[in-house]
């Protein structure tokens, strides 16, 4: 396996191989999602569920096929997304009269069912979810990261008022950023997008940035406030108390299974990945060491363990295959299994089992007796012990004192010769589109967002020297 | 609404728009499956994925887009799917090299995958299932039963011989009997599909087909032996216990969004949506009736209930709207909440409330002290007094004596006289498709399934008079 100091890139691209978490498909830019991997979405999709059964959003589905003419109907949407849509055109040996475009979100078709659906301020706020497959031709694609089709879900709600409205977009940013962090282990930057790089149709559109173990970075979630843009477009309004017709305000968020690619990216080790026991398809695996076929005795102990940890809704496996202990090692911690439970004749004739845990680097003894409660508390403790690394890894890659386009060279250099990672850096933006170019043709960073809470103020442009108006991240990004 | 009896589509189609378990979106045959509806779907998914956990079958997910050439390495199945096809053939502006189609069904992606891996004899069984939409361009489209998109969940599998293949196409296509009997009370006939009516590249297709309320059939799941056509068309093979390459026999199943529509087609009434207990977004609904505005302690007691009910994970809710209690009467019932629980100034004086399970004649009255208690047995017994019910009417609808196409044509006008179902009818067969076609063209019959445990055997083909090969259910179906 590639080295990730030496190629990053290469380790990522065979450790999702090996791992058995996706595979190529025939189709350019589309994956197959293995059960190890589809096992990790399903368990974000539970953990959101329960945040949206909370707030009482529910899900629905909407179709995948998008006529053409609901695509122009909003002008910033369609110009947006135009590029990478695939279309249908053909029906068995039938030309079709209008053109289908597969779905790359469904503002458009949610726009104009909630328009038939809303009528009354007692509607409102109108909430839904769904999850769905959706596309996006991509000229550069990465699995998980980047890829023709990708899972998601999407939310679209309708409000009476903006503020409304765009607390709704704030709860949802916070409650992605808690799945990050709190479930996935994986640190967020919460912030404001810059105009050129809000979502096409949005008046202000926010995210949350992750920033992957070499330092780039992945835009992980982002919700948007649409004001009345997408309800003017599919004519979305409401009788207010005084009975007269007002439009709604809208909003869409949506986490994909980009989430996946970040979780690799932030955990992942030499041996392969590191996962939360949150999501991991494997928490904890037992396996027999030594001349353990001769002592049925071990085996027994296993799966007697087995049947505990079970009962306890624990993911566990009993490996009893025929391979190496070594081999057997190796595999387990490609695949990120939380905890690994050896036993051999010394150990059963002691009464303990040696436990490794994936991100500690010792090995423990542990008496049958405690086993089960400690193999629990390695589990509760290692999701925020994960949370932990990764934010002091962060910290190290958060540059503060670059204030001009010649320090950043210099940053990027100096990075390049130490085969370090480029990082986030913190820089004083004057609000133009120039500022933003010059950059990423110069450096390839790009604009991450605004935060809410900067760390330190900016004064000067990087680019022009002129007084900063916003104080931004910029990194180089997935 | 129009009245069941008169005209069954009117009243479904009326239905489940009044009942919002759907909406008609602007493509042609796609719907819009509404929260109501698509919780429905929800429910059934989280059974299944019960008995695929227990089954070590194991969710995975694959492109969605197959490109056209490997739609042509089975003959039957490119020749089966060919018209129903849409296929993209543009992104942005540019023409693509190959076209892409929609997947009907995912046997060609999946064989391929399988292809790449499976290796040895301890790779098998090799069981797979996705959750996925998919793409049939139907002529003749009905919200929920034929829709040019639906959702579905299809199981692909591989094995080392006929007889473990056999032994997975039966197990599943037991438990799709059982899902539907006691989780959905839809009674249903097991059996095997003529050969005419078979999956396109199976070996042998096996269904469960239900009987609706008016009598005709709906084909509700299919379960598929393969062979080793999938496995010669896509070169899956494995290495035996004696290191020969060896062709893998596989099969494919799958129940889609079709169970809804025969949800509500086997147990909806004049009023609306009846909806067992396991799968009704609203178990129980609560709403205080008579001047209860005057007297705060009524609404104190319905929360206080429904915080109970909502602790044991009831789905419950308090419909505290100003509409009139006749106006939420017929609301609840048409939406299928189960139980209706009353509470008036008077009820609350006497400690009780009035009870209306959907599907019972008459109101309870019952003591708030045993109300939970009473809610949930009602809750157990609604499911299993579905199913008996609409077994009894099914069997009022089963004819056994009909043996010439001539009494069958007869049975027809009878039936259109008394204005009563046609139901299904027990037929021999000689085995030829010229007895199926002709029965198809002159009386709009199918045949549905050779049961496996047939009621009884009959002795000559309906339209030949030969000597019948096989015993079997024709009827009219969606």
């Amino acid at each position: 396996m590639s080295e990730q100091t030496n190629d990053f890139t290469q380790w990522y691209l065979q450790t999702v191989q090996q791992a058995e978490l996706m595979s190529y498909s025939p189709v350019r830019g589309s994956i197959i999602f293995r059960p190890d991997g589809f096992e990790l979405w399903e368990h974000i999709q539970e953990e959101f569920n329960k945040f949206l059964r909370s707030e009482g959003i529910r899900n629905a589905y909407f179709p995948m096929l998008i006529p053409q003419h609901f695509f122009m109907k909003e002008a910033d949407h369609i110009e947006g997304f135009a590029p990478e849509l695939p279309w249908v055109t053909e029906v068995g040996n039938e030309k079709l009269e209008e053109p289908l475009a597969l779905r790359p979100t469904s503002e458009t078709m949610i726009g104009a069912a909630f328009s038939d659906w809303i009528n009354s301020y007692r509607d409102l706020p109108y909430e839904i979810n769904q999850w769905a497959n959706v596309f996006r031709w991509e000229k550069k694609t990465l699995p998980f990261l980047r890829t023709s089709e990708f899972l998601w879900q999407e939310g679209h709600t309708a409000h009476a008022d903006e503020t409304d409205a765009r607390q709704r977009t704030m709860r949802v940013l916070d409650e992605y950023a808690r799945l990050c962090e709190e479930f996935l282990a994986i640190p967020v930057y919460k912030g404001q997008k810059t105009p050129s790089e809000r979502f096409a149709g949005a008046v202000d559109t926010y995210s949350i940035e992750a920033m992957m173990k070499d330092g780039k970075a992945v835009q992980a979630g982002t919700s948007h406030y649409m004001g009345t843009k997408f309800a003017e477009a599919f004519d979305i309004t409401y009788l207010n108390k005084e009975n007269k017709h007002t439009l709604v305000h809208t909003t869409s968020w949506g986490v994909s299974t980009r989430l996946l690619g970040s979780l690799i990216m932030t955990h992942g080790d030499e041996q392969g990945l590191v996962l939360p026991p949150t999501v991991a398809a494997t928490q904890v695996v037992l396996m027999p060491v030594g001349p353990w076929k001769k002592n049925p005795a071990i085996l027994e102990k296993l799966e007697e363990i087995f049947a505990e940890l079970k009962a306890r809704n624990i993911r566990v496996r009993l490996d009893d295959s025929d391979n190496s202990p070594g081999y057997k090692f190796n595999e387990w911690e490609l695949k990120g299994a939380c905890v690994r439970v050896e036993c051999g004749p010394r150990d059963l004739e002691n009464g303990h089992a040696m436990v490794k845990v994936r991100d500690l680097a010792e090995k423990e003894k542990v008496d049958f007796e405690g086993l089960v409660a400690y193999i629990e508390e390695q589990l509760a403790e290692m999701t925020p012990r994960l949370l932990a690394s990764a934010k002091a890894r962060n910290k190290e890659n958060e540059h503060f004192d670059i204030n001009t386009l010649d320090e950043l060279k210099a940053h990027i250099e100096t990075c390049k010769a130490e085969n370090k990672p480029t990082g986030f850096v913190l820089i004083g933006w004057d609000g133009t589109e120039e500022t933003e170019s010059k950059i990423k043709e110069e450096t390839g960073f790009t604009t991450r967002n605004i935060p809410f809470e900067v760390p330190m103020e900016k004064a000067t442009d990087l680019v022009s020297g002129k007084p900063a108006k916003h104080t931004l991240w910029i990194a180089r990004a997935y």
